[in-house]
């Protein structure tokens, strides 16, 4: 299985949103794999935000408008808040989503390339995750034949009418070709296994129902949820890693379901290049494995009370309910309770109607 | 768009559950719509239903094993209780999954063909239906790959290891090619519309969430939900018409969710060869289209007590549900109710153990 090539010939001749939309990347290396996305991303704005040694330059391929942010500027902008930003984990990208000042993101990941629908056409999946969060919802009820809103679908027999409006959609989950999101035990069981089924379909993931949400591939509305969309506590000094898409995942689902908002997966398909160490992987997961088993039905039954009506009071009150229900499994999450915290004072301090803008490099 | 045509070549050598499996088909026609599917189903028993006038004979294609009832012998053998079972409409082919003795049910509609896949391969829709019911389902938490037991697939970084054992499969809902399952207002506003989209994907509908289930391919395992595929009150001297399957797929989703019983949706697809008349369906499902808005909501909240243990138990408790709750939509509801009683004392003399063998022609 190989990721597309020439892709020029694939880019749309009036790129959507491209004023409102900002691509955020994290990285420890050279972008260059942005050559390949280049006809489609161009157009758009990138916010890099550099993980690990901020002393390293990071090259950006020519041509690209960007802003980049290494762990100085994340110090220096949000002070002690900073604390509430990971380091030395790809969980930073949600600090790009604090400083954007666009309606959409679009965050991926730099071992992720173009990948070929079953035709051999590259997927230009920004522009897929576009038509998903511009097009509605359907979480109360399931369409057998997935997303209504596609062309050449529509709503089955005994789909009932009055839902046929749907709901806002708040967060576009893309999936993976070639190497699949897998845990450590399951990478470790199946080294070889690949990603080969190209499924053509996008639905709403129902409301009530939990997901594993890969940060790999994601798109969402920063206006409807993006102070939600906080990656948590991982990697350098933190007892756990790669759960910070999860996290972000589980809270998000929950708000949304709360506010009447949707959550989208499948199409677009990007390419994964390259399998993560798994042994390095289990290392960091460990305790994740153990904890999901307490933090799933924690969040299968969280209630949040009817006076949360903005994304920032749900957020508040998971944290307390963390703080309350889940600090019993391990201190950790006593302190991602605080965490959760800062992360809404800092969002709110960047992204009220007098503030700033946050001053990186370009 | 065609069916597929040569389908001989696509046979597998072993029928699975051979002698487990019977294929129920309401009919009113002759059955030549079997010679294509000749090779896929001579090796099972068929139960017909025939619907409408009795003296009527239908032809079966020679070489296929079956079992038909009429109306006489519906009547003959369920005596008063034969007024369960409806007359002038399809939904008289739950006689058939209360007289087969086999543990799963395969039915399918006259006017569906053989499918082909992308590669243009005949599709064994029974074959994958098989498939799906002989594999766990994943209710509780969602797949983002889908079908975690697919070959190629597995569970995805983030899915409780506890939940990955998966629930029993009660029912596998199967999807249509060419002519999509559109109620009359859609087939009258996009009567030239086609699904050409081949999803290949199998995923289990999750907990909680209710869907249109629709009875022109569809398979489910008597043993684990039988008593709750009852296609209602429709058709001759009823309101009502085209309400038969969704009526079981509410019933039966809230009894599997209930009982920790899972239900998958995808593939396969079969062709679906015929429109039937916008006009003829609008006049049919004109209440319905009404009483969907008041009867989901009701399905939605209808919490089965502890007690209920079984199949029959939650069905009784749901007609009962029904009548203190939906007759006052309708007083079609209040005669439902009880004909949900009549369908379970029905259901239970015919597959006592001690029950004989019901008596059709051969």
């Amino acid at each position: 299985m190989e990721p597309a090539t020439a892709t020029a010939a694939a880019a749309p001749p009036v790129p959507a949103l491209k004023d409102e939309l900002d691509i955020v990347i994290p990285t420890i290396r050279n972008l260059d794999f942005l050559e390949m996305w280049r006809p489609f991303f161009q157009p758009y704005h990138l916010i890099i935000v550099q993980d690990g040694d901020p002393t390293r330059t990071i090259k950006v391929p020519e041509g690209f408008d960007y802003e980049l942010y290494n762990r100085n500027d994340i110090n220096r902008i949000l002070g002690p808040k900073a604390s509430c930003i990971s380091f030395k984990d790809s969980a930073c990208r949600c600090f790009g989503y604090m400083v954007s000042k666009k309606k959409y993101i679009y965050t991926i990941d730099d071992d992720c390339f173009v990948a070929k629908d079953p035709a051999g056409k590259p997927i230009n999946a920004l522009e897929q995750h576009i038509k998903n969060l511009l097009s509605a919802s359907t979480p109360f009820f399931f369409n057998t034949l997935y997303d209504p809103f596609r062309e050449g679908a529509d709503f089955v027999r005994g789909y009932p009418f009055s839902l046929r409006e749907g709901v806002p959609t708040a967060v576009s989950h893309g999936l993976w070709l070639n190497i699949p999101d897998y845990d450590a035990p399951t990478q470790l069981v199946k080294p070889l296994e690949r990603n080969t089924r190209y499924v053509d379909a996008v639905l709403t993931i129902p409301k009530g129902t939990l997901f594993p949400m890969c940060g790999m591939n994601l798109a969402f509305d920063r206006e409807l949820i993006g102070p939600a969309m906080y990656f948590g506590l991982m990697g350098d000094g933190q007892p756990i890693g790669r759960y910070d898409d999860m996290w972000a995942g589980w809270c998000t689902k929950v708000i949304c379901d709360h506010l009447g908002l949707g959550v989208k997966t499948g199409l677009p398909y990007i390419f994964h290049s390259k399998a993560s160490n798994p042994f390095v992987n289990l290392k960091k997961e460990y305790k994740g494995i153990f904890w999901q088993e307490e933090i799933i039905p924690f969040f299968q039954q969280a209630v949040l009370p009817k006076d949360c009506t903005t994304v920032q009071k749900c957020y508040i009150e998971l944290a307390k309910q963390v703080k309350e229900k889940l600090s019993k499994v391990d201190p950790y999450f006593d302190k991602l309770a605080d965490a959760m915290v800062t992360w809404i004072e800092a969002w709110d301090e960047l992204n009220s109607s007098g503030a700033t803008a946050p001053n990186g490099k370009a």
